[in-house]
């Protein structure tokens, strides 16, 4: 007979999920209700302007596809590209692989404009690619890559990609509530997001947002979109206004009062605020970091302050140190994905997790770890160099 | 400034979501870990094992796809079907019309074999179609159609099935937990089904199940599965053995600590004995409602006990009835849907749901508003003949 599982609670410092704050759990295991009650209902309506506040756009289609990030990516592509479009894909990790997955499943043509793991965007690249390719319908890019850590000049690509006569997608999975994102000021047409990350939600939902631009185009496909749980055609009906609301699914429910308490946090701190923070926790960490001895991989000016790539120490068994560090501190950090698969670890400052107290903790039991296995590091150093930012 | 959501506690007695057991809230809400944990890659394992239970099945691939049952009903069709095969799909309600959009978007030819609203799928029907049609690939039905209350013969229609060499797609939304299934004995060769039915979960994710034949399928396809979320090849390596694990998106960490729960406590209560439950609760209900002069729209044979379907008295605002179930007693009914909308209540008896002293509220509440309101039935009648039938 199998009992209920109750987990070792962990201190989340991966590239996500984060550590979800208890205020968002105690939403999580409220009550459940219909989906169709007509305090739910409300509460979707402001869901709906909190992610407007998030996302920065007064964009009316702003929702949470009831499924992963992934399927976020996919609602982008699935209802704004068909069969025989033109799409710029850049790739400079992991995730502009799956874009790429994405848009050939469609019958359309990805042309790729790659960069270097751990590199942003090269927007004369993309220019380049605009410049060479007739009927560009899609620019697409990842915001802030998690595989990498690297934050890329999403308003400078949105222009040139408009220059041209193409829409942008945008993947802002990590940066959202985390990093400066400016959907409406920056002209993104299409954006899907996760919530496990800077908005220390639980995993399992995805936040998104489309123009009027990328309605119109939706609106005016010439065939069905090829998925009907994400055609938001009919998503639309369902986060419709209110009297108009059409049954579609049966929403997350008790997900989406994670994700509106998350968001209500997000809104009492102030969005400028979490991005500050989320720079300054950047800041003393890496003073510890170097302080070690370690390196970052990604440069300074494209460097995410709240996923941070490092290089692992000579001769040093990367798997057996965060084994170690879950094992004895309950403290996760990510492995490296993809390219980097072996050569970095990955350290969350997301959401919750970037707060003053976790970054001494992941500090003090690398520091120990390292030490205890013989790894060439500056032991000792870390604390203090941190402890000098945090001031 | 928006504020922390507190739903008001409800009684759900509609289409789905049920009630959700205090044991499973308190599950879900319990400390997020990471989805590469080990203790959370256990916990995966335990899940499988405890849906395979469920479902009656020893199939190796049986999993929790991270998205609603609309999603799971898109992963079977996606996944089995290619653009020009021929599928024959049973429409006796909502949902076999959502399997006929499935199948269109796959560039697919559905053949369709329908029934009035609120009967079972007519056996002899899906043997003409099967004869009359050339190289039928799947044959695709409802096991118990939450539009209506009406359960089909899945044993007879998958053994039909198989003799004109098809594969089998089936529904099992409401019934996974609520009524007899037994995936391989009857020969079921992909299903998938909901959570927030008679598993008593949160809603959010859907279990599903392939066995052998399907999978041959999945891996000799001509063509990629055209949704990258939801193509098993790739999901397939994520629940895979232990040790290869293969990223592919983040898992909903909480909505399967839930899920876990409520496998738990299904093991608990031994399947069959839910599945008498949910009988004997609805003759109950069934003795109650008569008694006051309503009448099920379903034949008896053909009833599901976890879903009625129920007349409205004539001359009755039904709406206005339901508002005032939720706003006076904070019980939650359910609404007609397609054909059916203004015609039926449906009231659902599922999972946590499924209790006495629901009965008696929902009986006691529909007497006490419906005489207010002046309908014709036999006020007074229905508690006493729900209490003669729960001794």
């Amino acid at each position: 007979m199998a009992t209920s599982f109750n987990p070792t609670p962990r201190t989340l410092m991966g590239p996500g999920p984060s550590d979800v704050h208890p205020r968002i759990l105690s939403a999580l295991g409220r009550p459940t209700i219909g989906h169709l009650d007509p305090e739910f209902v409300a509460m979707m309506d402001e869901v709906k302007g909190l992610l407007q506040y998030a996302f920065q756009t007064k964009n009316e289609l702003t929702i949470a596809v009831s499924a992963p990030g992934s399927a976020g990516m996919e609602t982008c592509f699935v209802n704004l590209i068909e069969a025989g479009d033109n799409v710029i894909v850049c790739q400079n990790g992991v995730f502009g692989g799956r874009m790429k997955e994405n848009v050939e499943r469609l019958g359309a043509t990805a042309i790729m404009v790659e960069d270097d793991w751990g590199k942003a965007v090269d927007v004369a690249k993309v220019e380049a690619a605009l410049k060479a390719t007739d009927n560009v319908k899609a620019v697409c890019f990842v915001h802030a890559e998690t595989s990498t850590g690297a934050i890329s000049d999403a308003k400078a690509i949105c222009e040139l990609a408009h220059q041209h006569g193409a829409v942008t997608i945008v993947d802002a999975v990590t940066s959202l509530g985390g990093s400066e994102l400016r959907v409406d000021d920056w002209g993104i047409d299409a954006i899907y997001s996760g919530t496990q990350k800077c908005l220390s939600c639980v995993p399992g939902i995805s936040p998104v947002s489309f123009n009027e631009r990328a309605v119109e185009i939706i609106k005016n496909r010439k065939t069905k979109v090829q998925s009907w749980f994400l055609d938001l055609n009919l998503v639309m009906g369902y986060w419709g206004g209110e009297g108009k609301r059409a049954y579609h699914h049966t929403a997350p429910v008790n997900a989406l009062y994670a994700l509106h308490e998350s968001l209500v946090m997000l809104e009492e701190e102030g969005l400028e605020n979490a991005w500050k923070r989320h720079q300054d926790n950047h800041n003393a960490l890496k003073a510890g970091i170097e302080a070690m001895g370690l390196e970052f991989i990604v440069d300074e000016a494209s460097r995410l302050p709240q996923l941070n790539a490092v290089t692992i120490p000579e001769g040093v068994d990367e798997a057996a140190v965060r084994s170690t560090l879950l094992n004895q501190f309950n403290l996760e950090i990510g492995a490296g994905l993809g390219a980097l698969a072996g050569k970095v670890w990955r350290i969350g400052l997301m959401g919750y997790s970037s707060r003053a107290e976790n970054i001494l903790l992941c500090l003090g039991a690398l520091d120990a770890v390292l030490t205890d296995m013989g790894a060439k590091i500056n032991s000792g150093a870390a604390i203090s160099a941190a402890q000098a930012k945090m001031k």
